[in-house]
């Protein structure tokens, strides 16, 4: 079963929005360990819509269309898969009635305009809208399918979800492609590159391929070529594939086949486990999360385990690492604040800085007090470096000072080199500080105060 | 003149990366007047990019192939684009030696892999390599042509200004196609929709489609159907066009046609001028940079101007504003930094807050004065509010004050309720808070102190 994607809208060829539809559904079809060998994107153009259809058709088992299921003169698909199909557009009295209702609750009449959005090609089913007024289709072509969602991303995945990827698994099993269900499970690491990962992994996913037997690499869903690391979708294999996560790690995606749910759930858990221990080796603490899990969750959850709060110091990073915790739903039980200290005077007159070097040791210590004392925290967090261009205090770019102050104990003081522009430089020191905190106070009991004897340093 | 652009590497149609590659190239080309009407992407595999290539050159005129020149046997652009022209692959010998001279100067060998980034389709062009090591291509195919380039945005970005867009352009001279040059200049706006933006420019863009004459809506490069308001790229005329920018604000780009880039130059500066006079009626101030400037930028730029200095105190936001400004060079002639106060004890000890409640019209004074004072500012900008899903102090998720200090003069506030949900609440407040910041120190005069008697409220 190969899966085509043609993304409709003008918008989209000029660059003025992102393409976000494709991707998502690329990446959750591959999840599901169903192949898809070709996007296309084509504007609001009956003509070259016809095209791009027909092309996909073609080359591929079935087709997913997202966009131009609107009400204005300008959404276009319905008419375009109607000419695709060579069948006329008939207007479904129960859709149009359903629209007028999802307005009139609103106390709205329904504009003629949206009419039209009940138009269903002779022979096609509807996939009934939940979100938006428009309803999805699923247009049988022979024995290809066509499937027509929404351009809205949150209408386009809850019918992905709903129907197509049900319907596309029934045909896979019709086919005798599928013989049950496949789940995938992300392990979100920080610290190890990606070859460094792969090499690590490289054992555990050489016994896999052995279990999985002789089922090739083009196999019933996933990559080919050597891909992104990792053989996805053989028969029967658990496999793992390397996810580079721009600036945010590497994740590590687990994908499984089993006979059901339960079953595949289950054999998640077991792989996890065994991933996670290779990965412990030598002290490593790399997994901060699964799934959709930021770093900032991972500090969330190791500060709020133990009652403690948190003062932050931030001199280059300007707010960024603040930023990102009160992202986290309930950071106020844990989350005091911090003081943005961006001028060296600042670090002086409040934090308490000796006047002097602001990028050394010394400095990012008594920054790290000085904010737990101020804010009246169980920890305090600084960083101070060098964004750049330009050196400071005779340091060059990319130099960070990391200050970790654990109750009433010393701060601890890490020094970082991090790579790439002004911008770059921060992010990574925003991440790698909240990395050190997350390791740093996860390996500390619960139960005691911050910096005890015996606990710090 | 039909661009199509052909996105190669698996890591794309799984989602594993975002094809940005394809929205800038598609961008820049309708900046630039070239019509691009088909965007594909397509995984490694030989095969299969052989079929995309063939159906764009069916379909388009030039094609643009980013991703797959690297030096890894995924990497099969070269392959399938002789396999395309069939002809064989010649190995450039000034090309390996332009390699091997890149590693040497960073003090390594070159590994043998990277020999193949020197091969080159027989009656193919290199474009020189500045940055990595492979080299791009131009391959004419009859009267047709197909660019390569690397799949690294900085590389793709570089060789289409340097390489691609002078040799479509000299293309499109020699079809009678173009007979100057084509410019664009974006404005960038924040307070009004796309709507209301669209209504207040409607006259000018009928008076401009008037000087078109009969062009026609399909023309010589651009949108067709109705596309994203404005009509771009019909004969002769000067367009104009709006672009969401996410959370941004409205872009408003201007697209002029001229005999050569001096005249195209003055053309845009006129229009830059007409469009900023409409848009200033009734007292609006709704344009705050022009291309990349963001609103940081505009917040420098005026207080540079006056050489007044800026202390925030950030509640809901956390660290956000802060963050943005931080990231604007030379921000530490006029950043102070700030307090994140989450916590409300925060608020009262270190701001000065009376104790009571924090989110309304008093705290967001005593906050912005508070930071003023603390961080020795000449201007304070405070920001708290309700990011929500639980209400505070009686007040609804979205409700946001903003804190303006001006000098001595009390605080001035704002009340705001923004839309979304905990995230989009603290970036619409941001932005709002970042723009009320700009207008009204923009609106004083340069040369006096902040808040005087006059000036201020």
């Amino acid at each position: 079963m190969r899966v085509e994607i043609v993304a409709v809208g003008t918008e989209l060829l000029l660059g003025q929005i992102a393409d976000t539809n494709s991707a998502w559904l690329g990446e959750h079809l591959a999840a599901a360990g169903v192949s898809s060998h070709f996007h296309q994107a084509v504007g609001d153009n009956q003509s070259r819509i016809v095209l791009a259809l027909r092309t996909a058709l073609a080359r591929s088992d079935a087709v997913i269309t997202c966009g131009g299921l609107g009400p204005t003169h300008d959404d276009i698909t319905r008419e375009a898969i109607a000419e695709v199909l060579n069948v006329p557009l008939r207007r479904d009295e129960a859709v149009v009635e359903a629209i007028r209702a999802m307005f009139s609750s609103r106390g709205r009449e329904m504009p003629d305009a949206n009419l039209r959005q009940a138009d269903v090609p002779e022979g096609a089913a509807i996939i009934p809208q939940t979100m938006g007024t428009a309803p999805g289709l699923i247009c049988p072509v022979g024995a290809k399918v066509l499937y027509a969602v929404p351009g809205v991303p949150y209408e386009m995945s809850d019918m992905f979800t709903r129907a197509i990827l049900p319907d596309l698994e029934a045909r896979m099993r019709a086919n005798g492609e599928r013989t049950g269900t496949i789940a995938s499970r992300v392990l979100r690491t920080w610290g190890m590159s990606e070859s460094g990962l792969a090499d690590v992994l490289a054992g555990r996913i050489a016994e896999l391929d052995e279990e999985a037997g002789a089922g090739g690499t083009d196999g019933a869903g996933g990559t080919d070529g050597a891909g992104a690391g990792g053989r996805e979708g053989e028969r029967g294999a658990t496999t793992i594939a390397f996810l580079a996560s721009g600036i945010e790690g590497i994740k590590v995606r687990v994908t499984v086949r089993a006979p059901d749910d339960r079953t595949a759930a289950a054999r998640l858990d077991v792989e996890e486990a065994t991933i996670r221990s290779i990965l412990a080796v030598d002290g490593r603490d790399i997994v901060f999360g699964v799934d959709d899990e930021a770093i900032e969750d991972a500090v969330a959850r190791v500060l709020h385990d133990r009652r403690w709060t948190l003062g932050l110091a931030e001199s280059l990073t300007g707010g960024l690492v603040g930023s990102r915790l009160a992202n986290v739903p309930g950071a106020n039980s844990w989350f005091r604040g911090g003081v943005i200290s961006y001028a060296s005077e600042v670090k002086f007159d409040v934090l308490g800085v000796h006047p002097g070097p602001v990028v050394c040791e010394t400095a990012a210590a008594q920054m790290a007090e000085g904010a737990r004392r101020i804010l009246r925290a169980d920890v305090g967090l600084s960083l101070t470096g060098v964004a750049g261009p330009a050196s400071q205090d005779g340091k060059p770019p990319g130099t960070v000072f990391i200050g970790l102050a654990l109750g009433e104990a010393p701060a601890e003081v890490t020094e970082l080199t991090v790579p790439g522009d002004r911008q770059r430089i921060r992010q990574y020191a925003t991440i790698s500080a909240l990395d050190l905190l997350r390791r740093r106070v996860g390996a500390l009991p619960v139960g005691g105060p911050p910096g005890a004897p015996g606990l710090g340093g």
